[in-house]
């Protein structure tokens, strides 16, 4: 149902040759109203993508009326022609929707190989093919248009009470978000203010895409949209909506994290006992990052010691002689010190649950990583060649 | 030649039973004066293994006599019964050395797997062995004895003036020291004090051993020691010494890298333009840590937005529209976008140099990593299996 799930937005894939292998490469999302509120969430990579200084701007004036995403290219390091080409995009798409809205209501988003150029010779005719596809339930097409190296397109909703919460997510790859996370679109038809949205998606994502840390590289493009119709004609309490927000943002996370590179595991880190969120977050991603933990899961070996020595990088509060860890729900080290038997670990599964006790204090957070893996090499490899 | 370069000292390398398959897995260095000088940095992981806080403590006094080490178990996380083991084969050493020197004057180390206990009924008889080996150039035998997924001993050597610095050190896995790393112990027959030996090795290892980030895991167990025996008589002009040691170090630490596990390629990263050395090796860390990046360069593939995506996660002073990147000597990205060919770019050799310019100062760090293989992961996943 995706992005078309709520009532008033229209939505369009196709594949206008931006990608070489013919596959759909563009995808537009439009919101026929009568509310046209937006937030959104960006990369807090310094080196942002020309759609990214774009959509900012964009949303600064918290108005969207269409989202035109392409894969096939990031559009990132692109110097001034990346902006400017960026720029004609949007101004095409306010064009092709028939010159009600101007080219500052149309949010840019776009996914692929960094430092490329666009052909926007065949950017530009492929937004009129999409503008003419245009259907109440495009968003399917939508969701598949803008995978990159994703087996699978993402997609999830919502609804309650009148109202419903859809969403698509792209991401395989490159998925460390620092404030925001690859490209999702998230549409509502509930009759909410741009200043409401914005604070429902900062507070679901914060939790969500945020701790989601499959290969601890984050994004130049990364961009998060939540766009509003009204058209329902409902106004749900603020915490009715925000938690909506945030259960579509942790199906999508979650499926990002099941659809990473070459993964075999999704590792869930949850750290407990920790004195404050920030310390929790820390030693989570800490843990995340590790290569060599995320190599000995791959080999379903509960190496408890690879746990420890990445919570030791961190300025979190723990004394080492009070740390616990346990795998998949057996406590392999107590004390800072060996525990119950490594062999009752099983490991099969495709999930694999950390927990890691600072024994400090009350604070808790959860990260998603994934394990590394020979084929994760070997896609990466191999991308761009 | 190793730790018996230098006058003054004997050293063995002996099978004492602790690694399964019957290789050597302990090594005992003796420095016999004049002189008992030391020093020592170790890992800043604030996980520690119970040998690394022995040992700091031993250094505490300045004066070491002797150095015994095994591979075969880290004896880090084994509580207070690891730390007993750690005293217990001190006290066994300066028994077997004859009483002459106590037990506060024996370093130790240790390198394996973490959580384990080691088998002291084996390695309490390993050290009678391994005394009654010792000779004047068991420096050979030593640095083998300390090899774990090492598949070559590493050893560097320095001579002028009278004076000599030798040197021995084991790492391949768990290689991005924060204030140390590995095992390392060099030796000098020198006339200095342990303040000088402390000066030296702090200006050297800041240089050399802190600014190799092989797989981005910092190890519970890195220990760097260096000993005087005064046994030349010659007392070197500091700088002379210090250039010295550093040299040492530096080869040492090449040594690490090219034999780092599963790497088939040695990424010097040198940073330039950068407002101050924190800055520029902190960049040099964080290109050297991106996995995405590393595959890349394993491909042989000069994708340089990597590099890019991975300066822009960073503090560093820069302007994103000013940064300049070559790959083996072609600039490929200028002033943030797309600079010469990158069909220019040859990676066909072991070492890959990647020059960041963050064109905002005049100072620079060199940072030296490995790339990301599926050997790398095979090596890893099945390590404590």
């Amino acid at each position: 149902m995706s992005v078309t799930a709520a009532q008033g937005f229209t939505a369009a894939g196709i594949a206008a040759g931006i990608k070489a292998n013919g596959n759909p490469d563009l995808a537009l999302v439009v919101n026929n109203g009568p509310r046209l509120a937006a937030a959104g969430v960006f990369t807090s990579n310094r080196v942002k993508a020309a759609p990214v200084h774009w959509s900012e701007q964009v949303l600064r004036g918290g108005i969207v009326s269409a989202v035109v995403l392409n894969s096939g290219g990031a559009n990132a390091c692109t110097g001034p022609k990346g902006f400017q080409d960026t720029h004609a995009t949007a101004e095409k798409v306010a064009e092709a929707l028939g010159g009600e809205h101007n080219a500052g209501e149309v949010a840019v988003a776009s996914t692929g190989l960094i430092g490329v150029l666009l052909p926007m010779d065949k950017l530009l005719p492929g937004i009129d093919t999409a503008v003419a596809a245009l259907t109440a339930d495009g968003g399917e097409d939508a969701a598949v248009a803008i995978k990159t190296t994703d087996t699978v397109h993402k997609t999830a909703t919502v609804s309650e009470g009148g109202w419903t919460v859809g969403g698509m997510a792209k991401g395989a790859g490159m998925l460390a978000p620092g404030l925001a996370t690859m490209l999702v679109v998230l549409t509502t038809d509930a009759d909410l203010d741009s200043a409401t949205l914005d604070r429902a998606l900062r507070s679901a994502t914060r939790t969500t895409f945020d701790r989601v840390d499959s290969d601890g590289c984050m994004s130049t493009n990364d961009t998060v949209l939540l766009l509003a119709s009204g058209a329902s004609g409902e106004v749900p309490a603020y915490e009715a909506f925000a938690e909506a927000v945030r259960t579509v943002c942790d199906d999508l996370a979650r499926q990002l994290i099941g659809d990473a590179e070459g993964a075999s595991k999704d590792i869930r880190i949850e750290v407990i006992g920790a004195a404050d969120e920030d310390d929790a977050v820390e030693v989570g991603r800490s843990i995340a990052r590790n290569n060599l933990l995320k190599c000995a899961i791959h080999g379903e070996d509960p190496n408890w010691g690879r746990v420890l020595s990445a919570i030791g990088t961190t300025k979190a509060a723990f004394d080492p002689d009070r740390l616990n860890v346990a795998i998949n729900g057996v406590w392999v080290c107590k004390n800072g010190s060996v525990g119950e038997d490594r062999d009752l670990v099983s490991m099969k599964g495709r999930e694999v649950r950390i927990t890691a006790d600072l024994a400090t204090g009350g604070e808790s957070a959860v990260i998603w990583a994934n394990d590394l893996t020979a084929e994760y090499v070997h896609e990466n490899s191999a991308y761009s060649s």
